[in-house]
Formats: C-alpha cells, sequence, structure tokens
C-alpha cells in the first residue's frame, strides 16, 4: 500500500472512532486548512526567516496536510496525481527559459 | 519509492531547475501555504458547504500540499513520520470516551 | 458624524445597492476577512519586509478593512469600542515593565 | 479628532511604550493581520452560519482591526481614503445592473 494510502486511512479510522465524519463537510475542511496554515504562520512571526521552533513546524505541518489528506478523500482526488499533474501545469505556467532565478508571478514574467 | 518520496523529488527538481531554491526560506514558504490555504477557500466562498469547483479545489490542495512538501524536506521533516505521529498525539488530546460526536476543541472538552 | 460611521454607511449602502446582504452571513464575512488578508500578505511573499507595492497594500488593506466593518455592523459592535477595550486588555497580558523590547507571546514572557 | 485617528494615536503609544516598533516591519504586519483574521475564522470552524461566540469575535476584530491600523500608518495611508476609494472602485468592477442579488466574482459576471 501506497504511504498516502495508509496515511489517509489512518485518519479516517481517526475520524471515524470519533463519530466525526458528521462535521468534515468540505467547506468546513478548507477552514481547517487555513486556520493551521496560520498557525504554522505565527511561528516565523517578527522573527527571522528561519528562526522558528522545528518542534511546532512539525506538528503544524501535520495538521495542515492532515486535513488535506482528508479533503482529498472527500472530494475523491488522488493526491500523487494532483501534485503530478499541478508540476506539469506549472512547466507550462513557469518555463525555465523565462522563470529561472525569477521570483515573479506567472503574469509578471 | 514511497510516494511522498516521489512526490518531494519532483517538486524539487521543479524547483532547482528554475534556481528557486534561493526564494524559499522557511518563512516564506509557511506564507506560501496560507496564501495557497486562502485560494482554497475562496472556492467556498458566499457558498454551501459542498458548493465548491472540484476541478479548482484539485488545483489548490495541490499547491498546498506541495509547499508542505517542499517545507517539510527543508527542515529534515518526514512527512509520513510526523502525520502518524500527529494522530498518536491527538488520541490523547481527543480520547474517543470525551471526543465521541462533538466537535468541541480539546480545552473545551 | 464619526468616520467609522460614516464609512460602514456606505459599506451598507454599497451592499444594500447589490441586494447582498443575503451573502453576508458572519461565517461567510470571516471567510472574507481570512482571503482578502491572504491577498495582503501575498504582496510580501518572497521579498523583502518593505518591498511590496504600496499601491496594492492600499487595496488589500481596504478590502480587509471593509469586511471588518460589515462584519462588527452585522455582530452590532462598536469599532471604536472593540478596539479602545483591547488595547486595555492587552495593557494587562503586556505590561511595559516585561514586554518592553520583546517580541515574545504574553504565555511566554 | 476623527476616531481612526484617535485609535491609531492610541495603538501607537502602546506600541511605543513597549518599544515594539522595531519589530513592527511591514511584512510581519500582514502577517499579523492573517494570523488574527485566521482566529476569527476558527470561532466559525465546525459551527454554522451564526454559531460563533460574539465576546469572541469582538475580540478576534479587534485584533485585525488594530494590525490594518498599524499597517495603514506605516504606509501613510489615510484609512478612510483607501476604504471610499475602494468602494468607488468596486462600483465599476460590480455594477448594479450585473451584481445584483448575485454572488459571482467581477470576472464571472
Amino acid at each position: 500500500m501506497s504511504d498516502i494510502k495508509s496515511l489517509t486511512d489512518a485518519l479516517l479510522r481517526f475520524r471515524d472512532e470519533r463519530d466525526w465524519q458528521q462535521f468534515h463537510n468540505s467547506k468546513d475542511l478548507a477552514l481547517a486548512i487555513s486556520i493551521e496554515s496560520a498557525e504554522l504562520l505565527e511561528l516565523f512571526l517578527w522573527k527571522g526567516n528561519e528562526e522558528a521552533d522545528r518542534q511546532r513546524i512539525k506538528e503544524e505541518l501535520a495538521d495542515i496536510m492532515s486535513y488535506c489528506l482528508l479533503l482529498a478523500e472527500k472530494q475523491g482526488l488522488d493526491v500523487k496525481d494532483i501534485i503530478l499533474d499541478k508540476i506539469e501545469h506549472n512547466k507550462s505556467k513557469y518555463p525555465v527559459s523565462k522563470a529561472k532565478g525569477s521570483a515573479k508571478k506567472y503574469d509578471e514574467l
């Protein structure tokens, strides 16, 4: 079994043991992802680029990714496929010839 | 090779072909995760819980998870381990006996 | 009339001419505030602390504050009062003797 | 004195008594706005549109608006002007004839 599949299964098991499926509509899962992302962001507030606490980065990243896996599962999306598709899509938005060494957005390149 | 490892490798290859490693400090990766999460959230704005466009959910989820994988890699974190650790941690924060069927936060249970 | 009152009135007039009150429940207004805040954040992505475009900061700040004024109005909150109350509250959370020159959160002081 | 001016003055006084101006660069103020916005959002997580705690909405709105006022002041922006300008701008993006009763984004109208 793939590791994404086994992680998703572990998350679903945790959820179902608590009867939480009833709360996990797609909109609230999207809220949860934003909220956890802001908790990650807070670790860097008023700090230098590499000054956040690594233990807490670890926990917040785990939370964000867990809700992402749950939303992907709810939507019937294969995480591996959607990331590989997005990389392909970004290759045409950000061709190496234009994007190399530049932090500009594709519409400013 | 695991899924997560092969996705991370594809993301690093995409990044390095464009010389973008120089921009990818941990703080800005955390910003990118929050920004992409809000783009996901926007798909649900003024809408019902399941009314967002699935194609766009797919793309925004891919963006969020891509930056999460890049930040995990930068911090030397194993995504599988950190999610499994967090599930274990949450089992004690949210024991089935207290949390079943409740959407309350652990400190209100 | 106070500035805040006249701004709120202008926002309500804009909203009501478009029959948008029906969409403006408190939860979606909170989503809108988060989404606009992330658009502000994006202006700083991969950039130095003072490198964002001032014209766009202006527009995003206006959007965030507009939704804040609309949510305050919906909740029957007086913006001036709630900010002054919060400053008083923060004075005890962050006493000058402890907080001076420190960026720590109150629970780490 | 206008109420926005007097609130900004109170916030600056609070900040300067603690020597916090050194931390308040524009990028971190934008982070703070996003973080506080997500704290507001969290009050609605797994809840109906009007089920959040009003006392806590009050506090989070105050935090968001305080950081907005501080960023506006740092950028030399007049809050009243920028909101009135944005309303004018939105009048052309969302003409009543097209936008009435519709929650669509301007580029989908």
